[in-house]
């Protein structure tokens, strides 16, 4: 098995089925990799075509449950990568992430919900998964998930 | 006339004028090309500077116009790049969109109105014009439009 | 001192503390360099860990005071910068923003706040400094600013 896989399972999280679309053509790809470098679509927490979490943080999610979310984005993203790359070590580093929160006004903590995605990739890939990334607020959000995230990164 | 224009002709579509300021100074380049790769600015369904669309999708519009939208969204990127490029066939791969959907709490169909950018790109690129991409709910948008979009393409 | 540091300092302005969080942990780069290209994290107005604006504009905050905040959020990115690179002239071109606006609804100048981080970028770097860029609505922001911009800049 893979390094980072091996990781993975030693912090006791598996990867869920790679994302499909759950009630809509997906005409797009999931991972498109361009010069070397993967470019990631938008993932919520999905396993397969189920949706794992939805609702508003700060209504209808904590924090904790927000960044659990992310969490789960992450690991939607890996299973893409895994199907796209094949191995998982393949990805050197990461460069960017883009996720978009669904809060309620004045919740103002996004930061701290896509610390679930990016505490993830840290711990496994350490320095190498450490990115740029923004946290921007989304307005009403696809398949009403809290987040969804975006990123790219450097492949070999 | 190229290649990709005489497909987009024969599915009874033609280009807007490439996008302008509305009522306010554009002091942006529609599309930045560096290394290779054409960066395309966020556009929405413009015919020059006209707005073509407004409105909150699940509210003011319905998933099929702002699908339509969508689609003249993509005419109007079309358009910058032909400008900026000279000639559409010089972009080779379609890399990644993201497309923000101004929509109606509770919506959820994000993905579905993206497909009307989508669907055209792959129909006149085939296979190098599947890419990743995003559609999160955008907030407030500008001018009003159901949708906006930006992206990235592999041009020679 | 450096050239595009002199050109900041003849038009009056100074560079803010390279930013940091406020009450999070932010477990990622203000900014990541691969193959020759800064990616820059999501930036609001901020000075260190203060927050210098918040509201939404067309609300708290007029048109012009969102453009004053855009422009503040461009001085952050130029603080991380200048700390990842040592000197703002390594910066040779300017390729991409995106700058997420916090608007009342029906507000839509998203293009005239963001002018006050791309007029600021291209004083200073004249036309390496014109970007392609987009201006989406944003929902709840982080820490309740106005605008957030993320950006890609080549660098020697």
């Amino acid at each position: 098995m893979s390094r980072i896989e091996t990781r993975l399972h030693a912090l006791g999280l598996a990867l869920p089925e790679p994302l499909t679309g759950p009630d809509v053509t997906f005409n797009f790809k999931p991972v498109k990799v361009h010069a070397g470098v993967a470019y990631i679509s938008g993932h919520g927490p999905f396993d397969g075509p189920n949706v794992l979490v939805q609702g508003i943080v700060g209504l209808d999610l904590t924090l904790e449950e927000g960044y659990e979310a992310a969490q789960l984005v992450a690991l939607s993203i890996l299973a893409s990568l895994k199907q796209e790359l094949g191995d998982l070590d393949r990805v050197t580093q990461w460069i960017r992430a883009v996720g978009y929160i669904y809060s309620e006004p004045g919740f103002g903590h996004n930061a701290a919900v896509l610390n679930g995605f990016s505490d993830l990739i840290v711990e496994l890939w350490g320095d190498a998964g450490r990115h740029a990334r923004s946290a921007p607020g989304q307005g009403p959000s696809p398949f009403n998930v809290p987040v969804i995230v975006d990123a790219i990164a450097a492949v070999e």
